[in-house]
């Protein structure tokens, strides 16, 4: 491979000659070599492309640099959104330094697309320089957590949208089982009757609050610290700069994002991430908690449960013929593993030391993984699961039959005392409640067939 | 010791003649023998008198039974209340049957205490029963969860009210230090300047968010699922009784006390458990960051940072004479650890099966114990540590004026390569980067003296 | 109440009149007090006792001080160890301080119980001091984690002990049902024939795994920094202190003790609590895999799988009559998420920072308190569930003879085209797949005869 | 792109024309898709093909298909033991079925390129099958946890060795610094005088023992279930086959692999992955522990300790001239939160149902990440941060001249009344406490010349 040099305050460094990053990046490539890791997400490579334009668009209007530089840098960044270049982001997602790296590495890419757009040879950062242009007025300490929370913002749109339509396939479901009457369990063991549809309006009510809760907490992250650079002070900036930068950070990204009250609180407190991440959690426990539902309604068919049947999406063994497992069921209940793992990294992360996280590299990677396997999940959970679950209505309804506690549905009517007789008779005999009940006068038959 | 015998559906059982307790009680303190571990939380067991008054007066009121027992069953509530009877409570805190052996020790305290009350002996469950007075139209499904809601809205009370204190006090410290000037510190390598004062700013700042936080979520703890029994369903009731036991359990707790919109998504969903816990342990890992930072700053000292000093509370050392620890910081940073793991023992047992959660005892358990630990932790760190706070004013500046990223707030003045070359000769020289600015001619000696 | 005055260099503070402790133990009191939280534990108090006396008896020997005193030092301990002056011990388990508090807190309570032995008045520190003869050649830093490791030690004991039971209960069940058929499950979809029996065998091996783990680790609490002092450099030691505190540690504790390696690394590095926590955790991971395994073939008895009983410890419930729910399994449950949680706190807490981990009161208290739940939770899950747990045989036998799947026995018999083609059979006709595996020819009815 | 249908028992599907995988992989494909998310680890897919070619080998030697068959399924395991096709291995790690999709790619993709070296058309399965010449006599729950620990085997002889290194590295400057006095601290705070070496010293102690750790469970990794099938009791597999497949995979893999005392607890008993899990777990927490100890011992340089320097490996910042950060200290920091998490995830899923585990994938996933993060983060720390530290002597000894408690050295000679007073004096004067000691004629000054 051919080779150019570059060079930094710790001297110079060879980068490959059609690279469009350059000596900073190419030392974090070997800083935090890891063979089998995943990179910078796209993402976050986007929300960056975002940050440094609307960056330039305010140095440009308050004097820093020339109209050429602005026009070749949003080149750059329109370059990097419509999905070009994002192979020439190739640090790991871990990696120390605060996020120094990436933001080198969007700054050195940036500006190399800006040179050939402006026909010059890469690295001719005399003209255009990753750091004095493409990071002017900026640190990693302000732009690279405000493309993290540009990032997070529209992947919560994205989850909260398939939120929505799990929880409108529930409340379908709901619907549709409606009338089915089946006995509810508690501790496992069955308790009293309850429709197989009210099952899922609960579900759906619980989807619910986890809509709720992610759309409490995705404004928090319409404020940034973009202005603070290196603590939240301020120090490099041009007076008028804060209140540009945000005004274009609006306009590029189309949401009302505002400035953090305080950029020095926004820079080293970073309690909005766990904040996030706990709904996202709390999102997944409610996933479990119904998948797992779903999964023990399903499970049998002959040796257990079976009161729904969930879709066949795949064979389920190579020995035992005609196998169908809840893998779908699976799927989501791994995922919600995941998210509660990744929140425990977060809450690990989020305590830095006095005027920053050094962190926030593993916090957006795990709170970026977290979001798109939630996206992705909900998707897969809604479409391949609960849209074609089936009910095994005769099943419900013998189990509802022959099941002894059903009687206590008559306890407000003919009392404790009066439906621990007939149980104690029908525990005795397995002959229905309902027989039972009217064979020991408790009831006329006619109760029954009128509450059919 | 003499014994009484009482029986229930599975036999005969010995309980001591002089306990309040009955059968179910003996029962489960022989199933859930804990050597060594607490037992039901005293909150807990006034919530529970609470919710045992409530129910007594709403079922009086739909006819279950007479004013004699209400009185009776009330008489003995507010004896709890005062604070008597505790020890009758002997169920561990941890305990299977999601509850029910905690909700029939109440019944039975409550029942006996009403007994000799009523001028009977204890025991005569013929004439108040546990069962079908003290716990009439409940089941501990509904009755439990209630108590434990109860409880906790009144822990969250106490702990926002110590939030709002420690608030204050790192405000009053932020006022106190507004005008020393010291270095900030990213990776915890010098960066640029900061004034002491700005630092506790912010540390207020997130306690503030933590008081919105949880203030926000308080307001779930409101909504109970009293009156739907065993799933939600609510079989065993009166249909006045739901509306009459959420009037009645207004009126004995003073709060604005509902119903959840649908009992059986209130019985067997518990996110809002999660969701209050994680809010807890972001308060704590917002506190581990302060203390940390505190511990820091206070380190040394003689040979480490040394830029305040906390209260000497206590002698730090039999061995090192006049050593002072940080223990009033070390204190809250393990509180903080403790509400980190009881948020993971709370998010694990937030998935039940079905109608019901059998997790909740260890749920009420771990989130009570960190809400008292917090309360009580905010309350000495504030007075102990916070309050006492002292700077080391000449070592601030010192390091600030010693220190060459110090020249960095001169970058928005002069630029970003004249900082770099005061820097190096403040690195070559161990002078002040003020005399080498002024003597290198970069800016006049008046401009340090008017910034003062 | 009355009080006498002592002094630290902090200055005077009043101590009760009649309080053993002293002066550090009040203001640590004052220091870390927490309304709800449990004190020291007994074992640790225990622990204590054994490591002053031994203390005292090398410093006799190495001159320190007279044989008297060291005779007082031993009356006080024994005193301790019969069980005497708990109530003395009053410092919250969780404390600033790196565990100084405790440490003083026994130092002054065996001070004056030892002066009132030797008939001087309390607090007569200038006879019988609790720094320098109680506390004489140690530090906090080496006595309290000796003392740790001392009272794990034996729990760890006592545990295996509990194990070991557990594990003959297991294989004594597997003996039992060694020869009830049933189908087994593979994702709780219906999978491929297994005995009762073989269920509990292979519990038995998960238990005996655990057994192995807690006794390998074991050893590795018998490796303690005693005479390492401050910071594991043993300044403040007579020469031949530290050989001769280790001999009477072992006379004293009864166990082969012995110094680590390097005391240095014994005061600072706490990775073996880690390491024990974890394989504390890996026992309840088995633990909820077999409780909830009993769980779901308990589910039932009518809507669910029902394939055993496991004993009715007591009523379910007060609206549902009969109703028996499987409390002894939720409560080994709830006793292995308390110990997930545990393990995080420990580890979280394991990254002390230079010659010290400040934290070790909370992994002492974590640790303890694992260990204690471990050990009473197993034997009453031993002796209240698996000992009581009888097989339904007939359900077990009908669910082998009606699930197609149960056909996989023959496939290498008959090869798998054929099974498949008697599981299609048995699916359409829902008759015994012997029945129909013999009816189509392709074994004779004796096989099935032969196999009983 | 054109497409070829295949079918299976849920019906026909289309799979890309030129695909090595078949059915199986392409439903599986759309039923766990997720957009960001990686796939199998090339570990994973190396291991299975050494699986398939031990079982391809001992079904032919046991008479299950001919010499022909086998050589062609060992010709395509070869090629994919060289790297070839490994991009047709397209499930998401993260994937419900317990791993039957990995497993099922693994056999569709052997088969065609089987097929094809056998001059056959892809999907020519009447030839060559998937099924029933690939996976025969075995099932994903044999294969898939055979294959797991096979690649989890190779990666903790990569991490022992790099594991190794460090401590070598460690070592190395534990030998070049012991001569360096310093001041030792507790809670942050001034202790005793101990020698930089000495730090590096017991560090490689910790290394040590999670080289042991590691060691010890790396035997339990040779144990595996092969031979079991479904459920471990092995109902399609001739008599034969489980000896002679263990035989072939020792060949085929160069190691002492045995079958697992029990298969069926082998398959559904996973506690041997937290085992690993923790050990690996634990290595963290000591790595976390030694690299925050070298930031602290780093930070500065002129506000904070600074007795080392951490090579520069980047540029630290764009705004502040000059400033280097821990970099590498921090990349390992967050690689060991990562384990933490992982630990976590693994823990969560070991708890499986009956006779099996279904969160597989998703053990298998974590663990491998944790390996391969802590194998690369090992060999970066070692080489990139350990090895270059550097002393700052002056410094060291100026701690240790001007520091109080370093008259704490003195105790054992001249007793702890003598030392609180030259420290009172030091306190006082700011001298030296040599000077001190000298001059209160505690010492003559060629005590501490000969000590030098």
């Amino acid at each position: 491979m051919e080779y150019r040099i570059e060079k930094d305050f710790i001297g110079e460094f060879k980068v490959p000659q059609n690279a469009y990053y350059g000596v900073h990046t190419a030392r974090a490539l070997e800083n935090f070599r890891l063979k089998d890791y995943h990179l910078t997400h796209s993402y976050l490579i986007n929300a960056f492309a975002k940050v440094k334009m609307a960056a330039a668009n305010a140095n440009c209007r308050t004097g820093k640099f020339s109209k050429e530089i602005r026009n070749a840098i949003n080149f750059a960044c329109e370059e990097i959104l419509s999905g070009k270049y994002h192979d020439e982001f190739i640090i790991p997602a871990i990696q120390g330094g605060a996020g120094t790296s990436t933001n080198m590495n969007a700054n050195e890419v940036i500006a190399n697309i800006a040179l050939e757009h402006l026909g010059y040879e890469k690295a001719r950062y005399d003209i255009l320089s990753p750091i004095n242009h493409v990071n002017a007025s900026q640190s990693t300490n302000d732009s690279y957590p405000t493309a993290i929370k540009i990032a997070i913002y529209e992947l919560i749109n994205d989850v909260e949208k398939n939120l929505k339509l799990l929880r409108r396939a529930l409340e379908d479901k709901a619907n549709e089982f409606k009338d089915i009457m089946k006995m509810g369990r508690t501790q496992l063991e069955d308790a009293v009757p309850i429709a197989l549809g009210r099952e899922f309006k609960v579900y759906s009510m619980a989807i619910n609050r986890d809509v709720r809760r992610l759309h409490q907490v995705k404004e928090l992250f319409l404020q940034v610290n973009m202005g603070g650079d290196a603590i939240g002070t301020g120090v490099s900036n041009h007076p008028d700069y804060r209140i540009a930068v945000i005004e274009e950070l609006r306009k590029v990204t189309g949401t009302p994002i505002t400035a953090c009250e305080d950029l020095v609180d926004g820079t080293q407190n970073l309690d909005v991430f766990p904040q996030l991440s706990s709904m996202v959690k709390i999102c997944g426990l409610n996933l479990r908690k119904i998948a797992n539902d779903l999964r023990l309604m399903n499970s049998g068919p002959t040796t257990s449960i079976h009161e729904i049947d969930l879709p066949a999406l795949q064979a389920g063994s190579s020995i035992m013929p005609k196998k169908v497992n809840p893998v779908g069921a699976e799927f989501i209940m791994q995922i919600a593993y995941k998210l509660l793992g990744n929140d425990l990294i977060i809450s690990e992360c989020t305590v830095g030391e006095f005027e920053l996280n050094a962190w926030e590299p593993l916090i957006a990677d795990a709170m970026i993984e977290s979001l798109t396997l939630l996206r992705d999940g909900l998707e897969r959970f809604t479409n391949t699961v609960v849209k074609g679950i089936t009910a095994n209505k005769e099943l419900c309804e013998a189990y509802f039959e022959r099941c002894p506690t059903a009687a206590t549905e008559l306890i407000s009517i003919i009392g404790y005392d009066s439906v621990a007789e007939i149980i104690a008779k029908v525990n005795e005999t397995g002959e229905s409640y309902k027989k039972v009940a009217v064979e020991m006068g408790f009831v006329p038959q006619s109760f029954f067939d009128k509450n059919k």
